[in-house]
C-alpha cells in the first residue's frame, strides 16, 4: 500500500536484517525499524512494533531465518531450536506465528540457506492471500454499504492489503461507494490509530466510533456488514480475534447483520479442536490506564486516563463462537465456519 | 458519600448560589464549582461540570429556582419562562432535567419563594430515592457476586448514593463480598474516571475493564449481574442510557445474565410511548479524538489519541429495548419493564 507516494510492505528482509514499519509510532510518526538479529525481532513482536496476525507471522518467519544466519558459526541445529522456542514465546494467540516459524524451521534444518527462501515464500504467500481475500470479499459488498470493522486487519496487520480491509480496498478500487465505521478498539486503539490512518491514506470515507456505539448504529440500520480479521481459527470455526470482536458478533446477530471473518489459511489451527483451547494473551493494565499522543504543539505525552490506584484488566483477545459467524473469507474461497468446510481447506 | 473524611452531596444550594463537585476535574483534582446565577448553572450542565441523570435534574431544578430569585426585580413570569426554555435546552436526553424544571417552575409561578422550597424538596427526594434503590437492589445481590456496571450511576450522578451503585454500596455495607467490573465507558470514560474513583473511596474491590471486554468476561462466567442507570425510561420500558448500554444488554442476554436498570421515578417519561421517541444527544467528536490527563509529574495535557484528520461520531446515549431488561429497580419497588408496571408507578 501507499504512504507519501511510496509503496511499502509492512515488513521485509534485506541481507540479515528485518525491516518493519514502527507501528507504535503511528499515526503520529512514520519510521522504519531495523532489526539486526532474531532477538531484536522477538523484541519487536513482543513490544508490538509489529502487530497483526499476518505481519506477526511473516516477521516471526524472518526471525527464524535470521537465527539460521546467526547460528552458522556454532551448533546451528541447537541455535535454531533454541531460537524457535524464543520466537514462539513472544506472543501466544496468533496462529500465523507458529505456522510461519514451523515452516521456516523445517526448511532450515534440512538446509540452512533454505530458511530465508522459505521466509520470503511465506511473505509472498501472505501478500497473495490478502489480495485474493480482497477479490473474493468484494463480492459480498454492495454499492452503498456501511461497513463496520474492529481493530486493524489492514495492510499494517499483514504484509500488504490486509484481510478485513482488503475487500474494502478492492470495493473502492472497483468504484463502489462504501462508508467504513471504524471501531476505536480500546485499549490500544488500533482502529482509531491504524485503520483510520490507512483509510485516510487510501481516501476511503470513514468515521471513528467509540467501541460502545456499534450496537446503537446497527439498531439505526447504518451497518450493512461487519468484517473483522482473526488471530486464530479453531477446527470447529471458533475465531480468536481482538477483544471486543465477540460483542460485535453478538450485536450483529441481534440485528441480522452479516458478520464476516477474513483470514488466510495460515490463521487456521486444525489441531485446535475449539476456541476453548486457544490461549488468550493477558497484556499489561498500563495499556488501559495510560494513553500516549501529541499535544497541540506536537510534543508527545503519556497521560493517566483512569482513576489513580484502581487496577485494570487487559485481555487482548476474545473467542467468537462459530455460530455467530456468517462466513469466513479465505484465499481459497468463502467458507462456512464449520468443521467440514475447514477440513477441506487443508485437503486441497 | 465521603471524600477525605467529609460528607458531600454532588450538588447543593446556599443562598442564591448553586455549588457542585467539578466532575470534569475528577479524579485528578477535587474542587467545588460555585454558580452564581441560572445561566452559569446552565453552562455547568452543558459542559458537564455536573453530569448524571439525577444530578442534572437536581441542578436544573436549582437553576430554575435561581431564575425566580434573579427575576424578582423584573417581569418575573417572563424571566422565569425564558429561563425555563434555556435550562431545558442544555441537554436533551435525561428525563430528570425536564421533570425537575417543570416542578420548580410550577411552584414558582404560583408563589416565587416556593421555587427554592420545591428545588430543595427535589434534591431530598433524589437522595431518598437513591437510598431506597440501594436497599431494594441489594436484595438482588448474592454474596460473592461479580457485578458489571457501565458509565457512572453512583453518587456523582445523583445527589447522593446513586442508582446503579447504590445497591453495590448497600451490599458492601451489609457485609457481602462483591467484586465490581467497571466498564471504562469511552469516550468520556466516566467508568474509569468516576465509578472507579467512587469505589476506591468506598474501599469496594473493583477492576477497570475496556468496554470491549464485557462479553468476553460474561463468556468466562465472571459476571453474575449487570446493573446500570438510566437517563430516560419510556412508558413501554425502553431505556435510554449511556452509549454502550445496549451492547451490554444484548451480551448479557446471550449469556443469560440478569440485566438490571436502577432509576428513580423521576427518570420515567410516561408521555414517551417508546424508546424511538427519546432524543439522543450527539456530542462533539473531540471527546473521542482527544484525551486529557496528567503526566508522571502531574502536569495536565490534552493529547490526540486518534489518527489526525479522521472524523469521529459521538452519540452520547443509546436505547435498550425493554425486552433485554430483566427488572427496573425504582424507589417504589422492583418492577418489570412493561407498560402496566410502569403505569402503576404513577397511580400510587
Amino acid at each position: 500500500m501507499h504512504f507519501n507516494g511510496k509503496n511499502y510492505r509492512t515488513v521485509w528482509m534485506e541481507k540479515s536484517s528485518v525491516f518493519m514499519i514502527e507501528q507504535n509510532l503511528l499515526p503520529f510518526d512514520f519510521r522504519i525499524y531495523e532489526s539486526a538479529n532474531f532477538r531484536q525481532t522477538c523484541h519487536a513482536i513482543k513490544t508490538m512494533i509489529v502487530r497483526g496476525a499476518g505481519a506477526i507471522g511473516v516477521t516471526a518467519g524472518y526471525a527464524m531465518a535470521q537465527a539460521f544466519v546467526e547460528g552458522s558459526n556454532t551448533d546451528i541445529l541447537k541455535y535454531a531450536a533454541d531460537a524457535k522456542k524464543e520466537i514462539e514465546e513472544t506472543r501466544p494467540t496468533a496462529r500465523n506465528l507458529f505456522y510461519a516459524v514451523a515452516r521456516v524451521y523445517n526448511a532450515g534444518i534440512n538446509n540452512p540457506p533454505d530458511a530465508i527462501v522459505e521466509a520470503e515464500k511465506l511473505a509472498q504467500e501472505d501478500v497473495d492471500a490478502s489480495k485474493r481475500i480482497g477479490e473474493l470479499g468484494n463480492e459480498l459488498i454492495i454499492d452503498g454499504f456501511g461497513i463496520e470493522t474492529h481493530c486493524n486487519a489492514g495492510w499494517l496487520a499483514f504484509t500488504d492489503y490486509g484481510t478485513a480491509l482488503s475487500p474494502v480496498y478492492r470495493a473502492a478500487a472497483t468504484g463502489k461507494k462504501i462508508f467504513v465505521y471504524v471501531d476505536e478498539t480500546r485499549p490500544r486503539s488500533q482502529g482509531a490509530r491504524l485503520t483510520a490512518w490507512e483509510l485516510k491514506n487510501e481516501n476511503i470515507p470513514h468515521v471513528i466510533i467509540p467501541d460502545n456505539a456499534g450496537a446503537y448504529l446497527m439498531s439505526l440500520g447504518k451497518i450493512d456488514m461487519v468484517i473483522v480479521g482473526a488471530d486464530r481459527i479453531a477446527a470447529n470455526g471458533d475465531v480468536a480475534n481482538k477483544i471486543g470482536t465477540l460483542e460485535k458478533a453478538i450485536a450483529a446477530r441481534e440485528y441480522k447483520i452479516p458478520f464476516y471473518v477474513a483470514a488466510p489459511t495460515s490463521t487456521f489451527d486444525p489441531d485446535c479442536i475449539s476456541g476453548k483451547q486457544i490461549p488468550i494473551e493477558e497484556r499489561s493494565p498500563e495499556e488501559i490506564l495510560y494513553q500516549t499522543g501529541p499535544d497541540q504543539e506536537g510534543n508527545m505525552h503519556r497521560i493517566l486516563v483512569c482513576s489513580p490506584d484502581s487496577p485494570a484488566m487487559n485481555p487482548a483477545f476474545d473467542v467468537t463462537p462459530a455460530k455467530l459467524i456468517t462466513k469466513i473469507i479465505t484465499e481459497k474461497g468463502i467458507i462456512n465456519p464449520d468443521k467440514n468446510d475447514i477440513k477441506k481447506l487443508f485437503s486441497t
